[in-house]
């Protein structure tokens, strides 16, 4: 006893112990059945066989500072609505844009064909679906990814000239990024429908929708959507899944511009349908905010997740436009009418923007009735959201999430801490039909495919100092 | 040892010990403190002075059904909005409208006083502030309280004939309310501001806005209130404080139609800059839930809480029009700019209908943004909704919360259930200036006095059978 109590150990033995429990909770319940005084830690194992990746990355000393030049301007990027246009004015000719990692036809889900399909068909380039298909399957249009023409686009992305698209600028960093109107919900292009009355809605949207749109856009002047989405977090929306919020904010907003048009009483009916009008405008802010942290050398920070159907892919701010991918999975979640999961095609869309950005799955803690809509418990919301700040580096200071204490959003995917955890990010997305001309099935919540992130680290600890 | 292993209480000892904490919390803390099994239960001791009135209506048989009934009335109430006309088609000539139990001028408070004169100016009965007063004074106008007219009026509540009101009918038991339209924030009449600018702005509700609405309205066909409501639970509002939700989908919902008038733009613009745009609604709505279950006889449910600057006032289902009134309290909240509690009025207006129909302060749980415009923290928000539970007969069927795993609001005052616990409803509040004339001051919380509940209770229990 008296060797102890001299032992610079001693104090641990003096009072009652309390016990720190690591990972496994099996001894923390015990101890706590108990009553013994401790203090839980989560920890998980790493992602298997990204030990001597990790450990490079980490060691880089660029990292640091890195990453906070990188978190800070995807914190600071202050995104405002400021034109609605064509997308001619930006496509290169013949060329054709589509959600995700670069695909080619072969190698595109049913979805992306039917999109492309009624693409083709509303360029006027070919007369049926069949001749639609030719054209396509011969290289007569060239596709390209939306994200290397600073566009996003929701589910199969596909953007062709003659459609409008929101413009968001950066009005902290000066970037710019645009996204594809909404069509609404149920048999629509971007899930893949591509009959006449998806055809003739698009037509209706370049005619008026657009045009409206733009002229009372300058009526009104730019819109910030860095206030709407701060408010739309206060109102119940994750910003992906839920726009009901910023959707009626907008029309809120825009409506009395709006009016000032023949084809106001037309528009406002439009956008006041379909409670997703204002997630493709929540997209383009996400992208040129993420678009702000781009390109820091020595940043381990995630820009971009994207999917075309097939791949999911993402992009990280220290190894430029390069895409890390791996197998899209199929979201779990809620279906609609007769159909479920032998209908779902795999995860699609550059919807998961909003996630990059710190919202949509990210926010649902923001979002309680969500569940309703994608499934699962309300404390399934809290818990994606309290996760999610165990790979993030940053809380956003503006989106906020009262229930919280009015914490921000966990903001800014670290692939380290992505590796280090095995945590992967949770996205909350809608679920096409795998079959072209099906459109909608259902609602949920999908993974990455974690390929995206150990390929990620490898890739960042090639390029170690 | 052996006679108590053969008593009937032997199991009591067998075991661990498990410990009953009833009422204060010291007891429970204590034993917290040695991890002792327990089992808090929450108890106060009755409102002083109200042991034998609480008996004897305890005791009346017809108590539990005649409860059922009437609450069952106010959560089945279904309220629609159906028209918008002037207050002419329904005032008796000569008669204006206050918020609140009847009071006369003598009584009247600075903002009641204010808004009085401001009408009076509105009406064209006097030339200046001074006039209006005399006229006031001298009884040239009949005055009597909106509930009265099957209206309800926020603060001060001044009905006057050529103002405008929207009508709410209930389409599950028929009947119909009435409130006036919302003017804004800041320096508005119901805050008992009289100026040319708050004259000029009705002379417009007048003549445009209401005219507009009605027009609008009639194109749309009815509104679904409790739709609205309910949405707006999911999206923060509690729908007496915080009304953005509510605002900007009743926007949504009738912009269409209001951008077909050739007012349009202005009318959307009026609406859209004004969060509290839908208060008058929701009380209307409100008026028309609580008065299906009115005159019941036996039944101990509130039916309407109002306040008129100077007294509080509740009616009970049981005891039909009769008024049971205290001194009304001064909110305690968060202050506009350099005002502060000296600047304040006692309570006022018929807004604490929405806490008398399950909303407002009840349902603070739903709308945790609240706190950053009546204080405190957001776990009183929680704690605020949770405590309501306890004085309140049902949990609203179509009005949820989804972050209490989309349990009802609490809804149905109870007056024995108050006398019981000693707890009053929580009211989430305006502040209007003491001063005739000054406008809004504030925000915040106030309760009602308990000698209105005290004094119900001893007229139901003279009516018991």
């Amino acid at each position: 006893m008296s060797s102890t109590a001299n032992s610079p150990l001693a104090p641990l033995l003096a009072g009652e112990p309390e016990v720190v429990t690591v990972g496994a909770s099996v001894l923390d319940e015990a101890l706590e059945g108990q009553a013994v005084r401790r203090k839980p830690v989560q920890w998980r194992p790493p992602m298997q066989g990204t030990e001597s990746a990790l450990a490079a990355v980490l060691a880089d000393p660029r990292r640091g500072a890195a990453n906070e030049v990188a978190v800070g301007r995807l914190l600071g990027a202050h995104p405002v609505l400021v034109d609605v246009r064509p997308a001619a004015d930006l496509l290169p000719a013949g060329t054709f844009l589509h959600a995700g990692p670069p695909i080619t036809w072969e190698r595109a889900s049913g979805p992306m064909r039917g999109a492309l399909i009624g693409a083709v068909l509303f360029e006027g380039l070919a007369d049926d679906p069949e001749g639609a298909e030719r054209l396509l399957r011969s290289g007569g249009v060239t596709l390209d990814s939306c994200h290397h023409h600073g566009v996003v686009g929701p589910m199969a992305g596909v953007v062709s000239p003659s459609m409008w698209m929101f413009q968001v600028r950066d009005a902290e960093y000066g970037g710019t990024a645009y996204c594809s109107l909404n069509e609404g919900l149920g048999k629509v292009l971007r899930y893949g429908a591509y009959g006449p009355e998806v055809i003739e809605r698009l037509r209706w949207m370049s005619a008026v929708l657009g045009p409206v749109l733009r002229d009372a856009l300058g009526r009104h002047g730019p819109v910030d959507v860095r206030s709407i989405i701060a408010q739309a977090l206060q109102m119940g929306d994750e910003l992906h899944n839920r726009n009901r919020a910023a959707t009626s904010l907008l029309a809120r907003e825009l409506g009395p511009s709006i009016a000032e048009s023949p084809h106001g009483p037309e528009v406002l009916r439009f956008i006041g349908a379909n409670d997703h009008f204002f997630l493709n405008i929540g997209m383009a802010a996400g992208k040129v905010s993420t678009d702000a942290a781009r390109n820091v050398p020595g940043s381990t920070l995630v820009v971009a997740m994207s999917r075309n159907g097939t791949d999911f892919g993402i992009q990280v701010s220290g190894t430029g436009d390069r895409w890390f991918t791996g197998p899209a999975g199929v979201p779990d979640g809620l279906y609609l009418g007769a159909f479920g999961p032998d209908d779902a095609n795999p995860d699609i869309g550059d919807s998961t923007i909003t996630e990059t950005a710190g919202l949509g799955g990210f926010a649902m803690g923001a979002a309680p009735a969500i569940v309703r809509f994608v499934g699962g418990e309300v404390s399934d919301a809290l818990a994606a959201t309290e996760s999610m700040y165990e790979i993030t580096l940053a809380e956003h200071p503006a989106y906020q999430i009262p229930i919280l204490g009015f914490r921000g959003t966990p903001t800014g995917i670290d692939v380290t801490l992505v590796a280090r955890t095995g945590l992967l990010p949770v996205v909350n997305t809608g679920i096409a039909g795998r079959l072209a001309g099906t459109g909608q099935v259902g609602a949920g919540l999908v993974t990455p495919p974690s390929e995206a992130f150990t390929e990620a680290l490898r890739a960042l600890a090639a390029h170690t100092l």
